[in-house]
């Protein structure tokens, strides 16, 4: 069996957490008055260990691949959509696109297995491990090396945004077409809930296109067994190139302090694997949003996160992860930038 | 009787928010898969008149006021707190200071009737109608013409915004220090609920202030006997400067063909006053958030209105309001900046 071996993830800093938390208490406003920003901007120590913690750089993920079981009739679009969003990625005219020049975050394209030789592009790394995946229907998506190789690509890519690019902050993002197929046979089998219960419209099913994809899905399970134990197990035999990838990022992340924000449904799927191979990720990641595809809420749930938005999204290439990473940033700038009842003059006494 | 002289409100232009809805289904994403944000392009399109909007420059009102009530023991902490968080904002070291900044949104303080006179500052509008308003539960807050003065100074404000600093979007946000109270007073009266319905525990009440609250409400309902059907009358009788100034705000921008952000619980109020007085101003109206506070939930749907957010917020200063700010701008650059289907040669056609 091939052997995945995984960086230390360091503990939760509970010290800096709780300096940040007394510091959220001296600034001038009601205690807690910032809701879910304050609980950000302490998360945010607690991952990074600095009380005050910055947020500069930022940078969306955006992994590719395809996946052999669209020929199952899980899509609502065809296969050659992956390589041409991917073109439109490297164009810059994707949804994604706008969000990082909105938010001023980097958008990094990587091809972790579509099913065609992309033209070679400046801003695309190539980390293919195959031409899509095989179909999970009827045997495993790839090979445990195949899978090894995804997670230590995601954690090798992870490791030079943060060390040569100084990154602060990773958001996930994905394409490919059929991804929700293979993300939802992952749901299923580490909550232990029937496929029906999780699969969703994807980018545009019908009701057959729904019944039929919880069909797949159930039999994906049964011809490949996956072991919910085991995080590698799962995803070489039900998973995608770019969902091994994202884990891996979250991993790589995690092991140099650095939060993960976690877009939808596919990228949810990712974090329950990297959580079940490394369970000390869970602390360095933030839910961007609610997804509107089915199941999504029973994902986080698993994982027990809450997500930030709930704009109805369901596009998925980081688009709501994009919006999260300003929050991430504006939760920082909070945190250091506003005055405190003391050097304000503003009084903190309640009246008696 | 004092006269209120409205301006017309342009009605929503349904013809350029159906171009934008055109324009939203050829971009390269799946229709309807950026859920609410491609909704608010469509709305923004239809206030302003402009098939594909652009959001360039962005304010914030922040409008202070003193409120009489206070002496009925109804807020946590002592009303020359207004005033110094006045000076705070003019320092820059505020809540809303710090979210304008991060989304480049300019802030505009204005005293509509702080219980001081304050420093001259050049970022400080002065439209100071009193020093404090009346106590509610005794009498009306105001005169009939302070309510009319309130409502013109911010319609005036609103118009120099947009005319002179070619402001395209505004937002709302407020400090007065017992303010919660008078906005449950206008909610009660519009939404015909109890006030034990509405009143929240503002800045920090325990149960006992939550309970006097709410008899204090009910006590400024009976002896003041508001006019459901008259926005002025409501106003003059149970709100507050910086309120009316508010709903003035709204409807200067409505005129103009602007759209305003609605920020939490107060800002909400003044919304509640602006359509009372002008039920044209509605279609301009994006709520920006589902305050803690409670009875928010039911104001907005008095008002028809579903935020954007759900961050536990509950502090005022319109900081809800600039985080859907950039929402807002994200919104428009979407349906400007992606590519479509046809341009960027991604197949639009489904499976068969």
């Amino acid at each position: 069996m091939a052997q995945l071996s995984l960086p230390d993830i360091p503990s939760f800093d509970e010290r800096a957490a709780g300096a940040a938390r007394r510091r959220q208490n001296r600034l001038t406003k009601p205690t807690g008055s910032l809701g879910r920003m304050e609980e950000l901007s302490i998360q945010l120590a607690g991952i990074t260990g600095q009380a005050v913690p910055r947020i500069d750089r930022k940078a969306v993920v955006v992994m590719a691949g395809d996946h052999g079981v669209v020929a199952e009739g899980v899509s609502a679009y065809p296969q050659v959509v992956t390589t041409q969003m991917v073109g439109n990625f490297l164009d810059g005219g994707a949804a994604i696109n706008v969000l990082g020049r909105h938010v001023g975050a980097e958008i990094v394209i990587v091809d972790m297995g579509v099913a065609a030789d992309l033209d070679p592009h400046p801003d695309l790394l190539v980390r293919k491990i195959g031409y899509g995946t095989g179909n999970i229907a009827t045997g495993p998506a790839m090979t445990p090396a195949q899978a090894v190789q995804a997670v230590e690509a995601g954690i090798e890519i992870a490791g030079s945004l943060i060390e040569q690019r100084q990154i602060d902050i990773i958001g996930t993002g994905e394409m490919g077409i059929g991804n929700t197929t293979p993300s939802a046979a992952i749901a299923a089998v580490l909550t232990g809930r029937p496929a029906a219960a999780i699969v969703g419209r994807g980018t545009g099913l019908d009701d057959d296109g729904l019944a039929r994809k919880a069909a797949v899905v159930e039999r994906a399970l049964a011809a490949n067994k996956p072991n919910p134990e085991d995080g590698l197990d799962i995803l070489y035999k039900v998973g995608g190139y770019e969902i091994g990838g994202l884990a891996g990022v979250m991993i790589g992340a995690a092991s140099r302090r650095k939060p993960v924000v976690v877009d939808g449904f596919i990228s949810t799927a990712a974090a329950m694997i990297a959580v079940t191979l490394s369970p000390g990720v869970r602390p360095y990641l933030i839910a961007a949003h609610q997804s509107q595809e089915r199941g999504h809420q029973l994902m986080l749930e698993w994982l027990k996160l809450t997500p930030l938005l709930d704009l109805d999204l369901r596009l998925g290439e980081g688009t709501g992860t994009a919006l999260v990473l300003s929050l991430a940033e504006a939760a920082c700038r909070i945190l250091s930038e506003m005055a405190t009842f003391d050097g304000a003059g503003v009084s903190d006494r309640k009246v008696e």
